[in-house]
């Protein structure tokens, strides 16, 4: 048994949403006894670093309604079910950004909040990219403005929130700390 | 208005839990168009960097039901209604670690999945750590080991996965680019 598991008694689905869905189990603890735990099940998350020719970083400025504001953040997107994370990192790219790349390494992943949810977020990155002929589209319900910044510009935004979000300061971090933009 | 601003028509409450509260919104694109948003309610989160006299990193191992696993954190802990993210800070590292501080300094903080959740993190560093006397408590459905790595070893855990969550890698990756671990 792994160290400190907590065996599922009974799983109670409360919630099957499209991005969010919500169960409570009740577990036994290493002590014997049970506690229940509310459990955010989503498909998992890809987030791209997108840096341009002339060195800036690509962003996209998006209106979050659970924070009741607008973010910059670097692209990002859903998994669908069954996607390798790097087709999905290209798509959301191409959707959101307007370039496409045929390179992406992989930086790191990592869980965004272990203690309700499963959501695991890959984060890739790729200097390599190309304008798409024609328009962005993205999802019906996505209204995204694209903006490029210096890695300068970035860490000002993080200083005054502009840029708030855990892989996006991440993002900033890892830049400033490659050292090569 | 803000720009892209989604406007709340309706609001229905799914579920109210310990630590997640689902609400789903009804909201107005700025096509006209109406989408609903899975929002969570989370109030909020504080961890810390423990720094100990001998250059290493406090982390507690615990078991995440979420992930179905156990992996290295830093000390966090949920914020209390109209607590100042700094009291729980000081409260969690004693509460997890056994460590108490006197000085906490403010190092960044970011909302963990702003596409569907609210929680907002803080995240502290102390290299002041003094052993308090007596045994760590935590809470009651709680059961963690405290770990004390090198910055060198705790790179490899992030490699190894072992270290696996998005305030934790921010961790590893701030003290490796601050250089002074």
């Amino acid at each position: 048994m792994k160290k400190f598991e907590e065996k599922t008694i009974k799983t109670e689905k409360i919630y099957d949403g499209k991005v969010v869905h919500l169960q409570v189990d009740e577990v036994t603890l290493p002590n014997g006894k049970t506690a229940k735990r509310e459990l955010i099940k989503h498909p998992g998350a890809v987030a791209v670093i997108p840096i341009t020719k002339d060195n800036k970083i690509v962003f996209v400025k998006q209106y979050r309604k659970p924070l009741e504001k607008s973010i910059l953040e670097i692209p990002a997107g859903k998994l669908e079910v069954g996607e390798e994370p790097i087709v999905t990192a290209k798509r959301e790219l191409e959707e959101e950004t307007g370039y496409s790349t045929s390179e992406l390494s992989f930086v790191t992943s990592f869980y965004t909040s272990p203690g309700f949810a499963d959501e695991l977020m890959y984060i890739y990155i790729t200097d390599q990219l190309e304008p798409l002929k024609g328009t962005v589209t993205g999802d019906d319900d996505e209204f995204i403005e694209v903006v490029e910044l210096t890695l300068d510009e970035a860490k000002q935004y993080v200083e005054e929130e502009r840029i708030h979000d855990a892989k996006t300061n991440y993002a900033v971090l890892y830049l400033h700390a490659l050292g090569r933009v």
